[in-house]
């Protein structure tokens, strides 16, 4: 039985501690053409090398999100196979674009540990850094799970929490190419960073039904082996009765109906924060809207900035949601994604 | 919510008004696997770059349905997301190959335009033309649509309607390779031009079960956005009670079950029309039969072709179907798909 | 009626006979796409180039069994269409790597005819050979099915079994490359040849539920076109209600499961034999427990072998089942698949 990895617990866990995961992934035109057909997603740059040419792309760069799946997805054996629950994530940034070819492979550090009084459970804080095969940053984040512990009778004390940024600083250089002469013909949005202003509200259009074979296939692309997502008979004897959807999916469903509003908000800067609200399950239609948190101009002319905050919701249209929290400050059930996150869009052009 | 495009109405439409929809797709071989595995195609043509080259293209050419669904799928959203019904098609054809690394791209004549005598509705007629990066036509398509008016009390009275061929005309010129030595051993088909008759029917042996995953994978893979195919939520409300499949992925359905009889006739030359005579749901099993409506002699001493109707049937075998009508001349329930299209098949190799 | 191939017969064969299956296949990256999303692999050697390349291939060659499937369901439609049960299979070996790019077909021998007493059915044997575009055999295996008779008052006596190997023997050159320095950070396993033992036994840690649109893709993929798959209509009204799982995809989610406590054995060098023992159906979920057989050294310094029998196993964990046999000698209605096969393992380094 030895030989069968049962992941860490929050024992097995020390500050400083650096993880390399296992199964670096080339990445190929198959794993795009599935990103496409489980999600919907029309971004124009991820469907044509033309457009991204045109642009100044060699080809057409991944879609953030496949290429955030097939990296993080590798942490999971490590870091929560255990998990009772995935708290948060913040600083998660996408430094250079990944293409059809690479290999991409993740590391870890562990930045933080706080038992909980329980003496049962605790929190590991870890820092993650994906790399394509030239050792380019390609993917960097940080987040925090909730860790069964091994031992419920001895207490360590431990209680070394990091600090996060609420949301991710902008950088002066960003690696994107100049964004002259947007084909709006090809991505389909005539909206521009001028056309957008804080407060604004858009209730997105579509709404996607997701079922087993879709969230299940999503997930095992990915080589993310948490069971709950998988084991349909082990999860029958839990609350949930059924297997329980990646998150990561849900965010890209929600990012796919985002675009009817997006259309020319091609490249997700950075993921500020996001909370799993409710869980997701199979049967579950999604639906969504996106509110403009804050326009940030930037100093190069061709692009700005939008931070966002867009909200999924389960078997509920966005008209029908004004508020997402009830009474008490807790999520509306119909409510399962409230994602932080900045947005690259061009300017208007002169 | 100025921002969401809620697609065009029926006022929203002129005569000779011209679209250039957007999201140009790079075809790859992702989206080929794809069309094998949500359609158990099996026409070796487009399987095998060893067959294709022996045949003189330089790969294996694309199954010209698949490409019909990347490249149609983009009209959605400018054409149809607000139909009622999509009434028909005609004149849809093939004028070029089209590889995997090519971009295709759609664009849009409004031809005629018909409003409805209820002031609720009218029908739009279009044009399309697909064209690959080097502007090459690579499909060519007439249909018409039932789409919503915005404003039902003001009526306009416009009533121009464009005829149509009943049957795409066969040109002098096949943009096919020179057919010699077909290797049948590997296609699998023994039967060749001169084997068919005008009247014969081919009841296909096998059948097909579709389920949701599929059929939505399939329409998402094609970016194709019509809400009844995707959000079971807004469907459950409807008659239907439940997600419609896109008729095309029927059309696919079947053409895949005509391989068994029709194996060598591996090109399509032109869909003439076609019925989806009753809605496809989640769990039906397709099954088909093929007649042949007319073969057709060309010059060229390598191929002739054949005009087909392939009917698509629901949970009924084609051997208990014998005529596809009721004593009112309307359609049994069991059909789905009444298609009229002409194929290419090699002739007799001396 | 007469262009419909309904598949051979039991009087159809003859021994020596010799069939060239139709459709060579193109194998491309949304073939090895698909096969991690349909069982959720995570052998590193077939998701990494760079750790291909790094053992000295000139990219990730195909996972063994996903060549297997893509290459083995062209035989269907010849061999097996009608038969009443796909009795076993032995000597199936690998000889060659498959890369993406290559194409594979299939050419077959009829080496054995028993007919039953029944006189409505007989055994066929046969053994086919799987090639690349170079000519060079990728795959080698014999296998023997029950098919049906046409007539049922004639019998022929015929009585020809063929013997086999119950394991195949271990040949001097193994066309692996020299496996120094093998990246246990990549392939996630640190466990190599001397670490295992005779009567060892892995109880596989994660648990795959499969569904209808999962099992269904996969053989839809492979071109594999038995009806028991896809015929929901036709399956009804048979005693099994519903489609049955295509006994391969059974052997591939095994196979992934398997990975926990196997990481670093990435080539199947044969399968020795197998036993579909109860059929598996949509909503079941996999488990599976690995017992070491035999531990093979081999004149190689750099690689060893073990044979295993990796047990499938539905709703039920490996922790739960001691045996897989009744008191009857029946294999427990638990078991789904009981396979001996030998995998080639690096020898630990110096």
């Amino acid at each position: 039985m030895s030989k069968i990895n049962l992941g860490n617990f929050f024992e097995d866990f020390t500050i400083g501690q650096k993880i390399v995961h296992p199964l670096p992934r080339t990445i190929t035109d198959g794993d795009v053409s599935f990103y496409i057909a489980l999600t919907g997603s029309r971004f124009a740059l991820h469907s044509s090398d033309i457009l991204a040419q045109e642009m100044g792309y060699k080809k057409k760069p991944l879609d953030d999100l496949l290429m955030f799946h097939l990296t993080f997805g590798k942490s999971v054996q490590d870091i929560s196979l255990n998990a009772i629950a995935n708290l948060g994530y913040a600083e998660v940034s996408f430094p250079n674009p990944v293409f059809t070819g690479d290999t991409v492979r993740l590391e870890t550090e562990v930045i933080g540990l706080k038992e909980n009084s329980n003496g049962k459970s605790g929190v590991v804080y870890v820092h993650s850094i994906g790399y394509n095969q030239n050792n380019e940053e390609v993917l960097n984040l940080k987040r925090w799970v909730m860790v069964h512990k091994k031992n419920h009778n001895e207490t360590s004390g431990i209680n070394q929490v990091p600090t996060f940024a609420k949301v991710q600083p902008i950088a002066k250089e960003i690696n994107i190419p100049f964004l002259s002469n947007i084909n709006i013909d090809a991505t389909g949005g005539k909206y521009f960073f001028e056309d957008y202003i804080a407060g604004e509200r858009l209730n997105h259009a579509e709404g996607i039904t997701i079922d087993d074979s879709d969230h299940t296939l999503a997930t095992k692309l990915y080589q993310n082996n948490a069971k709950v997502h998988f084991d349909d008979f082990m999860m029958k004897s839990t609350p949930m009765q059924q297997r329980l959807m990646y998150g990561g999916h849900v965010i890209s469903i929600a990012r796919s109906i985002s675009f009817n509003g997006l259309q020319n908000a091609q490249w997700i800067y950075s993921i500020n924060s996001g909370a799993h609200a409710n869980p997701t399950f199979a049967g579950d239609t999604i639906y969504a809207f996106t509110e403009v948190i804050e326009t940030i101009n930037h100093e190069r002319e061709d692009l700005g900035l939008l931070r966002l905050r867009t909200v999924g919701l389960k078997n509920k249209r966005p008209e029908e949601i004004e508020t997402t929290f009830d009474e008490n400050g807790k999520y509306l059930k119909e409510v399962v994604l409230d994602l932080d996150y900045t947005v690259v869009i061009p300017k208007k052009q002169k």
